[in-house]
């Protein structure tokens, strides 16, 4: 399991950052959140396979969000793809998908299935067995939805208390495991007398774009990993409050509330070219920070190793 | 004057080639030859202000020439551009803007003017009294035009003559090198009188996406920089054939046949990661030849000293 930034800059790029996604491989799969301006490049240079993107969450529609949609898609289809790709975002996303569409002569041959949402509420957007993702809209400009990702983490496998029981070592540890019944003789052995207690998957939380909000809080809450965006420094909140940003110190400070173990800040105004001051300014709030980079790479194995 | 290439790559971008741009700074602007995905960015990592890009021409509408448009406009905005920005390109330039002002939210300020164009025969697309760009429709999947850029050299300014003639250092040279006549006592001096012989300027052409095409070796004649796609190895030929592309080798005999000066090979699959086999290929038939890379800059100045 792994997270890696593929662009970590606000509205403009600049040589060192490209502009907004986060990639997310685990579960067997390719998440990525947000997509903007050459993001198929830097999985071409991550050595990440744009085929296996299966699912693609837009926090909101600005372009420096979504303008890597078109490109990455003409290419999927360039590669032969046949599989569904999947898109969730706010309203509007049929409008963006006709947008991508006529972008240039391309007829995609594959399906995109879009999941248009409108969470006021904290909402469940998207669930199997292995994880879920829910979301809820935070306060920007324009309709912007903050995500978190929790794994769903099988209990423990009690394997003394199962041959205890008499089940012997084979295809019935796993039916176990997965929650199935099994038959010794003439006894039943359920799930719940080999398995441990529950326990918590790791919870990664993702705020788009948006000013500091109570909402955000409540969605991270506990959050192994909190992505928020500071797209300031502390000098420039007005800024922040009129395009309806974060500064990083206030990115920090939900790191803080919303008692998160980790947090990491993105989406950098090109104004700054240090990131000294931002690591400071964070990190007089919340210590465990860092600032992304683009390729920044979280092994996420090591944050939870529980 | 300098020739920047922005992006070298074909249909899929690669660690190293970005997809298709060309940048000319000349004749106090900067001018675009196609806008792949990312040229934005291509342009932040060569120091080349988009705000000072007054006019581009689009080759053709696949999404590699063109994706970069919408991030580029949105930039532009962002930065309070108010200045108009000029579009050339084949049928269908009115959709493209269309897609290109839907794509996320955006509310541009500044004036698109858009240039449609459907140049059969060869047609002056531009003219200035600096240059004039001409182009025709050649051979690809979708229209493409291929471009022309001929400077309009002045002739020299005969200082000894016109000193000769009566004429006093200071503003009347300069009037006369504008082509104005000029009072000294009672005679008229006319321009004739003190300018050299017509001088050529440089010629640069670009084919765009295009099979080897008559129409190219026409329009390219005498060019002194010719550049053109070779998007396959010799070997490849037959892809080369179904997909309307050149291969190297018959780039270089478009260079030979128009008897241009000097051949600059872009547009490669990213299938082939040496350059040299494309390199090779290439000399064997026109050997002034380079092997296009992101960043190539060529100073033209260099290339015609006359």
């Amino acid at each position: 399991m792994e997270l890696v930034f593929l662009g970590t800059s606000a509205a403009l790029p600049s040589q060192y950052r490209n502009h907004s996604s986060i990639c997310l491989k685990a579960f067997g799969e390719v998440i990525l959140f947000d997509c903007g301006e050459a993001t198929q490049r830097q999985l071409t240079i991550a050595k990440i396979s744009p085929m296996k993107i299966n699912k693609i969450f837009l926090s909101h529609y600005h372009g420096d969000h979504v303008i890597g949609l078109p490109g990455l898609i003409q290419s999927m289809d360039f590669r032969s793809r046949t599989k569904p790709l999947h898109l969730y975002g706010p309203k509007g996303l049929n409008e963006l998908k006709n947008a991508i569409l006529h972008l240039g002569y391309c007829s995609i041959e594959f399906p995109i299935i879009l999941h248009e949402i409108d969470p006021k509420e904290e909402t469940i957007i998207f669930e199997n067995e292995e994880y879920l993702i829910k979301g809820i809209l935070t306060k920007h400009t324009v309709d912007n939805i903050s995500y978190s990702i929790v794994e769903k983490k099988k209990p423990r496998f009690l394997k003394e208390k199962a041959i205890e029981l008499g089940v012997k070592e084979g295809p019935n540890f796993g039916k176990l495991h997965r929650g199935k019944n099994v038959r010794v003789g003439e006894k039943i052995i359920t799930p719940e007398e080999v398995l441990g207690p529950p326990r918590e998957g790791i919870k990664i939380s993702y705020s788009g774009d948006t000013r500091p909000d109570e909402k955000m809080v409540e969605l991270s809450k506990n959050s192994d990993i909190l992505i928020h965006e500071g797209t300031y420094e502390e000098k420039d909140k007005e800024k922040a409050e009129k395009s309806f940003h974060s500064t990083v110190k206030e990115g920090a400070e939900i790191a803080k509330q919303s008692n998160s173990k980790f947090l990491i800040l993105t989406h950098f105004s090109t104004r700054y070219t240090k990131d000294e001051n931002i690591e400071k300014e964070a990190k007089n709030v919340f210590k465990n920070t860092k600032i992304a980079y683009d390729f920044l790479t979280i092994d996420l194995s090591e944050i939870k190793k529980d």
